[in-house]
């Protein structure tokens, strides 16, 4: 039974049908009757809720306020940033229409031709330019300045090949745009919050990450600098899980938007962009999981403690089930989240499986010998180890044990990520390292986009970032042998 | 200078002007570039914030769970519920396409024709269909029920004439789904929430409310019955606040959910829905604002207390400052959120004009007489009374006078409400009612659509419910003079 439940696909032999496995089977998301969108289940949106409270109370403690504007931009919006038009407006959903007429054949509905939209609106990829035309009517003087705001929204890209969480044609995430005085501030905000999402990543998805720069080729379309998180999943590939952009005077200037400075002069606004998605639950679960499932940290867990009675006959399942409500009652009193599953028509094997599959951090079962002897069984689904303990001090030994859960799998991650740093300073090395080992590789590169594009070429690696701590350090473009002034790190990736 | 800052138009004499004027200089919307569609500012979206955390902590004590369910949904699904295409597949944002190309005449870019959908998607206006087609695939025995699903989303309706917040092409809002395997379940399910909407307008923004079942002809479309709460507006228009609908099986019939039940066989699941808006902000500010601006509930207020320092000179900003600090942090030690206004190059004036219209519940100034008399002066936003008093015991008497303003906003709009219930029994009153007095008209009605029909037609009123707590009484409809068993209530409406 617990077998039937799991059936996960070998996470070493297919890790890409392991992840859709484990996706769809822990009750995280599955796709929709729409192509290319998913539906969240309350598992995967739970997860989300509390990603949304951290990143939202962190962005808070950095001064930012939360707005709305709206899905639809008009087509012609798109065409005023010349660069970002190439980027995102391509490949997008396009509302033409504003009204649907019964079908005069009496099938159903249809567009009614004569409700054509004068100028198409474009469901938003992202929405730095309704924001920028907003901000104009918003900005007059330095006064009016820094706006520091986020938007929490869904947004739309029209995808060929969709994964879930990782590339969808709709997605959730956040995406703060800030308006400032300043070159110098702007660029202090991306730096900013760039830091926001690597403490983020790092100390709720326990995911270390590598802070560094894009290349030209890999900026964000309307940037002049995009700064990234990179994170390694254990398949060996890059995922890129978070973007600060510092987008210059480009989008105030596309939306005309100038400000009386401090000297009484008029100037151009200066801006960033920034955001994480869904995409971060995708990260979470292919940085962490195994082969039975989910392994969630708890700071991000929707369930903290999964409390199980172990009995046979009506009796022995009242005692426990009495026991574990109050157990449970102080493990709340401590602010963990916590569930038992009382069933009484699933058998206790089944529901260990079926709890280890969505990664609940602890398991705790208690039978009559425990009862009897004042102890409980406690099972970690990190480790998959599990002892006998006393009942007395429990909560304080698992709030404690969540701290040390937390730590043991950011630890865990960041010494795979570590093994799997690779110098290298030949090609030959360069493709065997990639092809065998994977990670990131980290070597010189001659600062051109052609070969950087010869490479991805020749390998389907890119370049994930120029590291914030990289050093000066003179060599041979691994690809050219051109002179070179720092290495990079190359990975395949997401 | 207070003056110009305000300039709202004068309540009594253009209501509408005054409601558009104070959104928009309070800072809580504006309209888009995007026909029909608004920018929520941060201090609006700071009032949603607050309304979202309060309801979804109620839906959650409740056993709801928030899912994500996908943005479009293909039009085919619109028309397999009958009733509900009629009402919600009209006016509707049609994706049409999914690609832009550039324009082969050089100007920006056009729709690619040869990216046109197969079939075409509709944003949705409301997700009965898509959740629906989901739930299909989530239940097949009683086990799996109930479903207690929420979400949290943006929905899009045409709208032609849009009204910021109270009626706009797009809006926020939450839209439970729920599913179960009886009708009584589902029917207590439907009051439950009604239940919950109730609790939130009255104890959290202060407007009392009358809940009933809609008449047939102003159901949900594909309801079998709709609960709503109605709220009355200071101009004696009722305004619809929130709505909870049994469904019955329609849905289920719709996209073939059925299930095995506790006795073994098929039978169809029974469903809710239920909804409320970011109208909802609307109706906060109509019902409680004023000539100065808005008058916010402290529950909801983005801001309890502005601390505002009053002086001539460096020397004495610094002190009232310094000691303005000090208080701040007591009050924000009580829970209270809580704004110093230091800025040297505005008018203290000007700043008790501007909390004013933002609706702050209180306001305290210090100057040197209070730093040497240790008291500070206390401004009522509600009553618009202020007092000195002693700076000794301030935290605990603010926090004891939020409670007393959130009373006191509620009891006045109860007593208005009241006051504007009028018992009419003839057509002359009727009318004379509506036209001098407003509110709601309680009535007899002969229970037919065509008396409905005609009395909108005759005085633009429509029965905005049947109360729950509405007695047998016989009588003549107060329009055909057919019997009636029970008074309904009539009103003009947003």
């Amino acid at each position: 039974m617990a077998k039937e439940l799991k059936d996960l696909a070998n996470r070493e032999e297919n890790y890409s049908a392991w992840y859709n496995d484990l996706v769809v089977k822990a009750g995280l998301a599955e796709y929709s009757a729409v192509r290319g969108c998913m539906v969240i289940k309350p598992y995967g949106y739970a997860i989300w809720e509390n990603m949304h409270a951290a990143l939202d109370a962190m962005f808070k403690e950095t001064g930012h306020e939360n707005a709305y504007f709206p899905l639809f931009i008009p087509k012609s919006f798109f065409s005023k940033e010349a660069s970002h038009v190439e980027g995102f407006a391509k490949e997008c959903a396009v509302v033409t229409h504003y009204r649907l007429m019964n079908d005069p054949d009496g099938n159903g509905v249809v567009v009614d031709p004569d409700a054509k939209l004068e100028e198409e609106l474009i469901v938003r990829p992202t929405s730095e330019t309704i924001i920028w035309n907003t901000y104009k009517g918003w900005i007059q003087s330095y006064r009016d300045l820094p706006i520091l705001v986020n938007q929490w929204a869904n947004v739309v890209r029209w995808e060929m090949r969709t994964r879930l969480f990782l590339r969808t044609a709709e997605f959730l995430w956040q995406e703060g745009h800030t308006a400032h005085e300043t070159r110098e501030e702007a660029l202090e905000e991306t730096a900013r919050m760039i830091g926001v999402y690597r403490k983020f990543a790092e100390q709720w998805m326990g995911v270390p990450v590598i802070v560094g720069h894009k290349t030209e080729n890999e900026r964000f379309a309307g940037a002049e600098d995009t700064m990234t998180i990179e994170a390694l999943m254990q398949d060996g590939k890059a995922l890129q899980s978070g973007t600060s952009h510092f987008l210059g005077q480009n989008f105030a200037k596309a939306f005309d938007v100038q400000f009386t400075n401090r000297e009484n002069a008029l100037d151009y606004v200066w801006a960033t962009s920034w955001g994480v998605s869904t995409r971060l639950i995708g990260a979470l679960i292919m940085a962490h999981s195994d082969n039975n499932g989910l392994v969630l940290p708890p700071k991000l867990a929707p369930i903290h403690v999964v409390l199980i009675p172990i009995y046979k006959g009506e009796e022995e399942y009242a005692a426990a089930v009495a026991r574990l409500g109050e157990i449970a009652a102080e493990l709340r009193a401590r602010g963990l989240k916590v569930k038992i599953d009382d069933r009484d028509n699933v058998r206790s094997g089944f529901k260990f499986a079926e709890y280890e599959l969505k990664g609940v951090p602890v398991r705790l079962a208690l039978g009559p010998r425990d009862l009897a002897a004042g102890t409980i069984e406690l099972a970690r689904r990190d480790t998959l180890t599990k002892e006998t303990v006393p009942q007395q001090g429990l909560a304080s030994r698992i709030a404690d044990l969540m701290d040390e859960i937390q730590n043991s799998i950011f630890d865990k991650a960041l010494k795979y990520r570590d093994e799997h740093i690779t110098k290298v300073d030949t090609w030959d090395e360069f493709v065997k390292v990639l092809d065998e080992k994977g990670g990131f590789v980290s070597a010189h590169w001659d600062g051109t986009v052609a070969t950087e594009v010869a490479i991805k070429e020749a390998t389907k690696a890119t370049i994930r970032c120029i590291p914030l701590d990289a050093e000066d350090e003179e060599g041979k473009c691994v690809f050219t042998g051109n002179p070179s002034h720092r290495r990079v790190l190359f990975a395949r990736s997401y």
